[in-house]
């Protein structure tokens, strides 16, 4: 997709805003007062309905019919990346949202705190101690593993017991230095699995991690709870065209959890720092709205709530969503989409293969199909149901920003 | 498809029923009290159009949009196996069907007993003789034919005038080992076709068929309507994944023709000798219900009454199925779909291209989109119209037998 466009694309003054709820797909609830309809068709939207009843609408399917999406393909999809051509490791996805810059001389792994007694695990988070302990002891292992064998070794805490470990290599990485199962057994009384490597291009990445890891260990091996790592999600940066070179797009990202700040940085968008407070992301958006043409705005929570199961504060927080539409959308776009990055009905209490619901609100659409915006209404929409990397070209041709293909 | 769900199965102790009315889909009656009405409009079906309100419904097409699929390529994207990746010859079918066992070493042909008279053939199916006489002459062909160059030759009976012929090589046979052309030249008064090898690989073959011909032609010479053979459907295995290699399911095919269960043994499925009445085999089937994961439960009749163009039996033939559903739902099944291989209208006495209905009874889905179960109906559903090799994927979604893809 992206290649048939990229000769197409122009530039003008456009401006297009990307909202996502992350996970906003669900399922109807089996029972309760809102039995029958989905969180978004229980949630009072007026405005998301109006754009719906205008907009083109119709429904997204992220990476393939019954494939459920985790966060980083989802991602990338909307972006318009094939998430089955690029694979992206957690480890590159957690670095970059901890703001650690990722160069293709890279590897990057995320960490575990873990709680090792007598050489079997016996708590793989480490009883999930508090950030600011973790800070504590990054800071200590930063200060005593600097460097294996001319590796550059950077640690980054992430919250409670998570960090992120870079591996700097003199040279660029080739394809396939990445190739290292985690070590994390996934159960507990068990022994943390060796490093291995599975291809002869990760055997120099592994002997480095060993080494770094058993420093590490002498560095915790005193602490009470974390006494250990256990390293998951070696990943190098995959080879894709930034935002701007596939689609001349300065974007930024409003987004406030480091998975997606981390997913938008990859694609060469600007991530600042945020709280998530819908408010200050606004003011932000706003007092950047001169500089950028793309503004991909996400919310995290709906998922969230999804993930818990908890019918009630999905809808809740699309109804929040909802009060906020307004005052963002009268910032100008040209063109805006709001959508998911995938489905998390709390019915399922888990992200699902199911279809995600997309409108469009722009000026050259039919519009006047469906009656307002959910799950089943979108199924009525001139979009059909649709692969996720086609929602990008859909954007950048409402914006003016694609040229006819052939004469 | 089937690469990229692979990683992702895994096993639980769900069931899925796959119930396939072979031909299922059709086209509006031009006359008559059901005019405008489709076969499945038409039929009074309560209890497939009560699950096709609650379940989720689309169209799937067999191979591609205006392609008119064999029963072959139909059933293989129905498995999940992409009919264009798969194709499998007639021989295959034929012979596998008859329970003639097929290895890698081995092409299998589809043989017809012809009437010859004077070099040219007076009667294609010589004048469709009679199973037992037709096992009576071939039982003589295996005394006479057993090996040709080393080559081990086995003839089994079909169907009145048809047979299979299997040709075991001592070695592993080449890909394109099996491209010779039929000797049938589809009209009477004509010589048959000479058998001639397509590539370098099939010139071996291309030599053994014709020793095996001329012995055969001698064994029938003195015969009044079965004197010679025509050969069809030159075909070798095509190297694929068994079902429970590709989806960790054990699957047990209710099936009671040569062909379909030929398809089903051909992915791995156990397929019994079973006689097509429906008692029958759901006594089969219930007595199975413990051993299997996947049940396959072939209808023939009404694709069979659809080539007749008899629009009002297959419409009794969907009737009689829909009254046997709640009896075998009652199993228990965790996913059901209902569906056909491809579309038999009566209007068209033949298979066609349209796509076809198919619902999926499942926990999971959005269902109230169709007011019944109907060609009409089934595109106002959530599933939307899609390729049949999706199919599969769908049913292990819905049966929580797939993973996440990606973090």
């Amino acid at each position: 997709m992206q290649d048939l466009i990229r000769p197409l694309v122009v530039r003008n003054s456009s401006k297009i805003l990307m909202l996502v709820m992350d996970g906003l797909g669900g399922l109807p609830a089996p029972e309760g007062p809102d039995k029958g309809k989905t969180e978004l068709e229980a949630a009072e939207t007026p405005h998301m309905d109006a754009l719906a009843r205008e907009g083109a609408c119709g429904l997204h399917v992220p990476v393939k019919p019954a494939i459920t999406p985790g966060s980083g393909p989802g991602h990338l999809g909307l972006f318009g990346y094939d998430p089955q051509v690029y694979q992206i490791g957690r480890g590159i996805l957690e670095a970059l949202g901890l703001d650690m810059e990722i160069k293709d001389t890279d590897i990057a792994i995320r960490g575990n705190y873990a709680t090792m007694r007598d050489g079997l695990i016996e708590d793989r988070r480490a009883g999930r101690i508090p950030t600011e302990e973790g800070k504590k002891l990054t800071a200590r292992l930063q200060q005593r593993v600097r460097e294996v064998d001319g590796v550059e070794v950077t640690f980054v805490q992430g919250m409670e017991h998570r960090l992120a470990i870079r591996l700097r290599f003199p040279g660029k990485m080739p394809p396939g230095s990445q190739s290292i199962e985690d070590t994390d057994p996934q159960e507990t009384g068990k022994e943390p699995l060796p490093i291995e490597a599975e291809t002869p291009e990760a055997e120099r990445v592994a002997g480095v991690a060993r080494k770094v890891l058993e420093e590490a260990a002498q560095v915790l091996k005193e602490e009470e709870k974390a006494n250990y790592l256990l390293l998951r999600g070696f990943s190098q940066l995959p080879d894709m065209p930034s935002f701007e070179e596939a689609y001349g797009l300065r974007a930024l990202a409003i987004a406030a959890y480091p998975m997606y700040r981390g997913v938008a940085k990859l694609v060469g968008m600007r991530a600042p720092d945020l709280t998530g407070d819908l408010r200050e992301e606004f003011d932000v958006l706003r007092g950047n709205y001169g500089k950028y043409d793309f503004f991909f705005f996400h919310v995290k929570k709906v998922d969230s709530y999804g993930e818990d199961g908890n019918f009630e504060a999905k809808k809740r927080k699309i109804e929040e969503v909802d009060r906020f539409l307004p005052k963002l959308l009268e910032l100008g776009f040209d063109v805006a989409t709001i959508t998911g990055d995938h489905s998390t009905p709390s019915a399922l209490r888990s992200h699902s293969w199911h279809p995600v619901p997309v409108l469009i609100k722009a000026p050259y659409v039919l519009g006047a199909l469906s009656q307002g915006f959910s799950e089943r209404e979108c199924l009525r929409g001139e979009l059909g149901i649709f692969r996720s990397v086609g929602l990008m070209p859909l954007l950048l041709a409402n914006a003016g920003r694609l040229k006819k293909f052939g004469a």
